[in-house]
């Protein structure tokens, strides 16, 4: 049994969009920022960082979307969010998850926390840098997706999509969103069209792109 | 067979030390920043991102430390680096790799690459909050660790207390060096304890901590 966490369109999405390419039961509890539920001390029992999602495994908190995404797709094989042990496709997964993670994540947080580098708004050669570390990386994923897409991994759909497709939406209101990229855009367009992604939006009460 | 491209006493370190841990035969290739060879074509090739490390496997350019770490140990159970599939103290494992690498990794980027945020140097305000996330890190750290310790996964050793040393021991010119977190200092000191470790500091040529 799980429980997840969330808030609408936040980190948490991939967590939920794994959910129900799964098909596992599970039960949604929102976190409410508006509230700053996120730091109250029931959710930071659960999560010492208090930050979305939490996701509880069975009565065990876990956090970190990336990782909440291994560790789904690890328990659910039959829903080959991830390629089985053995293989060099694994291995190109795991890489994608952490780049992505690292890199996209880490760098998305400062632009949308600028307190986090201790300003109230960024100054703009520090918007810019941040841009820039963003673009960087759809130009990196684009030069790999325009060799050997459409997906991540090639020819297949995996878990890795899910994240990358989440981590893209995140720019729309950036100066240059990462579906200006064009192999970046049709990976999007495949992801967008699941079910998953569908219900996703419904069930969070999403809007547009 | 494993050929790791490395640069002393950086974020090749813990896939060195998990080599070392496993006792598996590698090759040792130093990509020397002093020429700036992490840009070279033929280092660009390998690793787009033109950074250290490289794993190459059977033939095969793998890159981000947390992942290589996680593909070695997944690659060599009986090194015991990771916790077998199925168990709680797996999921603990991989949120630990994916937070260290998501927090402390991307934080510490930005501190000793100041130009990714557009300085020559850090503005003082850019720098204290900085230093503030990688402090942070060390108290969640720390509370973890004295409430469940020796290691991150509590009584036992493995990769991820290779990975938190390496990034404990970056802070060591910092201003408070995560040292001076009691049990983040004894895990250290247990991890420097290790063989695998020392072997390391003469493979690499390193000195003090
Ligand atoms: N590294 C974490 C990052 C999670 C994160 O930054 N979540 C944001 C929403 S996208 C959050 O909880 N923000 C609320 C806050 O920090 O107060 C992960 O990947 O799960
Ligand atoms: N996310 C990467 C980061 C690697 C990284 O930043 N490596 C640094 C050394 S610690 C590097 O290659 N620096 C040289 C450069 O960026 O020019 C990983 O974990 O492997």
């Amino acid at each position: 049994m799980y429980v997840l966490y969330y808030s609408p369109g936040t980190a948490s999405m991939v967590v939920h969009l794994a959910l129900l390419e799964i098909g596992a039961p599970y039960e949604l509890r929102l976190v409410d920022f508006d509230k700053d539920a996120q730091h109250a001390p029931d959710y930071l029992a659960l999560n010492p960082d208090g930050k979305v999602p939490t996701l509880v495994i069975d009565g065990r908190p876990r956090a970190e979307s990336a990782a909440l995404l291994l560790m789904l797709a690890e328990r659910h094989p039959e829903a080959k969010l991830i390629p089985p042990p053995g293989t060099p496709e694994r291995e190109a997964w795991q890489q994608w998850a952490v780049y992505l993670s690292n890199t996209l994540m880490s760098a998305y947080r400062l632009w949308f926390y600028p307190h986090e580098l201790g300003a109230e708004e960024h100054p703009p050669a520090v918007r810019a840098a941040l841009q820039k570390k963003i673009e960087g990386a759809w130009d990196l994923l684009e030069a790999r997706l325009a060799g050997r897409g459409p997906y991540l991994l090639g020819g297949e759909f995996s878990g890795v999509d899910l994240l990358l497709t989440m981590l893209m939406r995140w720019s729309r209101n950036m100066p240059r969103p990462a579906t200006g990229w064009p192999a970046l855009k049709r990976l999007a367009d495949l992801v967008r069209a699941r079910p998953s992604w569908r219900r996703l939006y419904e069930l969070e009460g999403l809007a547009g792109w």
